[in-house]
């Protein structure tokens, strides 16, 4: 049990040091040597856990999705504002969490196996779901398409990604809200608009 | 005369060969033999144009910054419109100039010298002006600040232009013309919207 317990937290320990130093250098230029000395373990330890650089590319991408997961986490609130709150998990979780951002930047890239996730299409497709979904709660303009709309969604968090990389004003809470209350009327209509925060609920 | 003809096509051979190995490759990646080599050239004649290769991602950086100008030029229009064109000629060129791409993706990285301009920055502070000059001829509504507004303007042109890099679906003129059908209403109030076209006025 404890053998069970050290080699999960070594194996989180490479995952880390690998994203950070994609992160930091792109996936081209950090070698497996550097990646296990940043972890503190053996060759042999990251080579027990991943037999090459492509896994272990696909595992920074898979805690990625994990991270993803837990963002999008189904919530008892309506489907617009639970939108708009994943959407600043996500930017501010871009910004300080380095695994998410490694991985957001790896899949896609087809740098790894080619079987991890495509991050961003897995944030599209959910971003679809809900707001299908806050259509059927009636919160929706008739004559918005989920598609269409989440396209813009999907492209504003990754622009706010991209400037964020090398100026982190871009991830702050205030651009995004921005945005939302830019777009909500046009999206859930004038009237229904006092109903949604743009600026999130998030307690953080 | 010829013999200066010939250094300005053997300099912009080199600008176009490096915007193409550092789009494939990264910057760090493309080596200045393998550039001269793509754009037909001596060594030699490499080093006569640039002494390094900071001088030729500089370069490559202030020929895209000369490809916005152009992008941005006055034309007569209202502001509003010429904003909404100006979008659309920077994603399409993004999606198809590889010197203006290569140049947008250099600049800010700090890769070249240091000297180069920041591109991105450039083009927020012309969202930003423009925007100014549309309130002034009074089409912005009131209570929209035009730096707030061009914030989101910027992030959505680099949203799709990161996301384009994996699939150019997202390059399309039908994703920013819905982004700017949802929020002009916003910007220029629902009455004053049908002045504008969201797709842009462009022949292209």
């Amino acid at each position: 049990m404890a053998m069970q317990e050290r080699a999960i937290r070594t194996r989180n320990a490479l995952i880390k040091a690998a994203a950070e130093l994609f992160d930091q250098d792109g996936p081209a230029s950090a070698s497996l040597a550097t990646i296990s000395a940043r972890a503190g373990v053996s060759n042999g330890a990251l080579h027990f856990h991943f037999p090459n650089k492509a896994a272990l590319l696909d595992a920074v991408v898979v805690a990625a999705e994990g991270r993803l997961r837990w963002i999008t986490r189904p919530r008892e609130v309506r489907a617009v504002q639970l939108l708009i709150d994943a959407s600043h998990e996500l930017v501010q979780g871009l910004g300080r969490d380095v695994v998410l951002r490694a991985g957001f930047r790896l899949s896609g890239q087809g740098e790894g196996s080619g079987s991890a996730p495509d991050l961003w299409r897995a944030w599209q497709k959910w971003v679809e779901d809900t707001l299908t979904r806050a259509g059927k709660e009636g919160s929706l303009l008739t004559d918005e398409s989920p598609h269409e709309v989440a396209a813009v969604v999907v492209a504003m968090a990754a622009g706010l990604e991209a400037l964020g990389e090398s100026d982190a004003g871009w991830l702050e809470r205030s651009v995004l809200a921005r945005f939302w209350a830019l777009v909500l009327p046009r999206v859930v209509g004038a009237a229904a608009r006092h109903h949604f925060v743009p600026s999130g609920r998030g307690d953080r």
